[in-house]
């Protein structure tokens, strides 16, 4: 959006070189407006516009840029000017990016950075992808218990400037043992004199450093949390997750789950920044299974090429009985996989669901089966023929129903993702099963 | 995930009617845990468990029961008891819940409520649902310009408890017009004497009352803040919305454009807790919909009746045809519209991906010919049959590929909502085109 109001603006400025201005126009502006706009850019002018400012506003800016744009620019800049903005990005920031670059850049970035915060990255690289310790940060406000709510403020003022957020402050123990937590709401709140052992919250929900990154999510959402401590075996602090990396995450897990159910395997980037050969690829290994599952039903049909001789109308019915029942199963596992990912439910409720959706499937295909009934008898003046077409799709719609319901919840149960069972699979799946069904129901029924 | 382990426990009390026990469940727990517990309950024994607790932990279980379950629990009470929870409730939550409850009920329950909780009560029922007026609260912290931190410091003590957040300050003028902002962290590390008129933000980021709330959501996760101001015409201060209504919003929106994209129309509650009845309506519209579409596949097929009479083989491979153009348009349609829901990119970005779409279009379609020449060929010993059925592939791919992609774009330039263009609807389409292009390549290679 304002991409195409301030871009124009931008280039002027590059073109007339004028630093001043581009360092104004990108301290005024909130750095999430400059770096839409910068993202805009060819990465050499970005750099010549983030040159001119203060490291400070390049850190800021830096982190709204998209992960693809920031490698591209890492990758067209000296190692040395490099460093420095590496050093003074938040951790969290940080360590995306450096878990996209080459593991070869990184370890001739490594020396340049000053040791503390190296011994920083290394740790927060080491945790495995989509873990709580992979989004976390370690620069969170910290206390010791015994000292006053008066001391405690003028502490926190010491740390503030560089802590991710001041307003959840965790009280610790020996080896940074989690003992507690006061927000700096109840801390303002307090009498001066008051012991922050006294007025902390002892009982503090916390997450473990190698829980899913979508758990930690979940957990922050159902207690709408600021923040969500990370703790390691020993209960002893390590970092935290903030709401808005919480955010980022919920439409990482969202997206993926949406791009899994229509059948492309998730991209790192985004759509628009994908390269054409990453979507081909991410697109084409599943379309490619899903027309070895549809070999299948063309092999199921060939096993009945003397029926269809037969009953020339059988054809015209292919393709709506097929939708019938693919439909209803899409629905079906869509509408489970979504709760699945709420924490609506789990792979236990299996039973339950499966109660409701086969209820549903008799409902969902008495109506359906009524409306193939009255469309099959306006091409086949047969009551018969109407009649193969009316049950085939209430059969092919419960067992559609039934499939898309059921399948996701069995991925489930074995820990896979249920959203692997995508609409497209659950269809071809149909298909297979749906043409046996005619057939077999024209072959009871006419002969 | 609690409820199973916790439920057994509050049935014992309920059954010895243990008061003093029923009472320090729900005290000891977060009220987002005592809240899943509770839900497990019949509605009279949850009003049993909570009123023994006292009206502040009754209102902070209630904002984390389902909403369709605060209606059971509603309705099933005497008006009497219920005003003062809901004078309690916090304004955003309040308002959710009266907009689910009978109008009838809502104005027989409104003179029991006090004056000033009522008339902010109208007000916020009067905006519209799914605008920023309908989710953001009233109770903000705010403070003039013309004091001094240490001053600002005390005031906000004062106003702290009865404020959702006291983090974000906004500092206002004549009329609550909104003049700038000031975060907590910011007033803690300012000198005391200070005016606020000197360190506060002037260029607030803000969005207005009837602006949507996917929009809201939108604008606050992109700036990474914990509330987002809310003004009117006058640029007057009306409320706020908070970050973890925020994720509400943004998960309500991703469940109804999942649903939409399998063609299930949006349900007010979750899928559980939605009644069979609602359940089957909101799927059934769309199969009829989408078997309607079916129909017209069966008509222009039994346009070809003498076509597939001649060539036996042509109904083999009719659902590998129509899978493989339906597959990729689904993925298609879904790239687009994740993409356009997360904000990557406009309406106005539609030829630039119609572009994009046909070169992917060809990659894939060339690789599907592939596979669908050699299918063909194993099941029918004639070159140009597999040819037939290797372009139809190409052709059905093509056009399923640009249709997905460009519908979506062109409900969104219509100001739909572009999710209605949904997977099924996508391969309903793909099916009548497909059907023609199939019968005419056979036609044109074989005749």
């Amino acid at each position: 959006m304002y991409n195409s109001l301030l871009l124009p603006d931008l280039r002027v400025l590059l073109d007339s070189n004028d630093k001043t201005g581009m360092r104004d126009f990108c301290e005024a502006l909130h750095p999430a407006v400059s770096a839409e706009v910068i993202q805009g850019l060819e990465v050499d002018d970005a750099w010549r516009v983030l040159s001119n400012c203060s490291i400070e506003v390049q850190v800021a800016i830096f982190k709204y840029l998209e992960l693809a744009y920031q490698v591209a620019l890492v990758e067209a800049v000296d190692r040395k000017s490099l460093s420095r903005l590496i050093e003074e990005m938040p951790p969290d920031d940080r360590v995306d990016l450096l878990e996209r670059l080459d593991p070869q850049q990184v370890e001739s970035l490594l020396p340049l950075i000053a040791q503390a915060e190296r011994s920083d990255i290394r740790k927060l690289l080491s945790f495995s992808d989509d873990s709580a310790g992979s989004i976390m940060t370690t620069e969170y406000a910290s206390l010791p218990e015994d000292i006053t709510a008066v001391e405690a403020l003028e502490r926190l003022r010491q740390q503030a400037p560089d802590r991710e957020t001041i307003y959840y402050i965790y009280i610790l123990g020996e080896g940074r043992r989690l003992h507690g937590l006061i927000s700096l709401r109840e801390l303002i709140l307090a009498k001066p004199e008051t012991l922050l052992a006294d007025i902390m919250e002892r009982d503090v929900i916390a997450v473990r450093v190698d829980d899913d990154q979508e758990f930690v999510a979940q957990e922050l959402a159902k207690y709408d949390f600021l923040a969500i401590p990370v703790v390691d075996n020993q209960h002893c602090l390590v970092g935290i997750v903030t709401h808005d990396d919480v955010l980022d995450v919920l439409q990482e897990e969202v997206t993926e789950d949406t791009y899994r159910m229509s059948a492309v395997e998730p991209l790192e980037d985004s759509y628009l920044a994908s390269r054409l050969t990453t979507l081909a690829w991410k697109r084409g290994v599943w379309l490619v299974l899903l027309a070895i599952a549809a070999f299948f039903t063309a092999a199921v049909l060939s096993g009945y090429e003397e029926i269809s001789a037969e009953f020339g109308w059988i054809i015209l019915f292919i393709p709506f009985v097929l939708a019938a029942g693919g439909n209803a199963g899409s629905q079906s596992a869509t509408l489970v996989i979504r709760a699945l990912a709420l924490g609506e439910m789990t792979g236990r409720d299996a039973l339950r669901i499966a109660r409701r959706e086969l209820m549903l499937a008799s409902l969902l295909g008495g109506g359906l089966m009524v409306i193939g009934f009255f469309s099959a008898s306006l091409f086949v003046n047969d009551f018969k023929v109407s009649m193969v077409v009316g049950i085939t799709v209430f059969l092919v719609v419960v067992m559609g129903t039934v499939t898309g319901a059921m399948l996701p919840l069995m991925f489930k149960r074995l820990g896979m993702d249920p959203a692997l069972m995508s609409n497209p699979l659950i269809a071809a799946l149909v298909d297979v099963f749906g043409v046996i069904i005619y057939f077999n129901v024209a072959v009871m029924m006419l002969k």
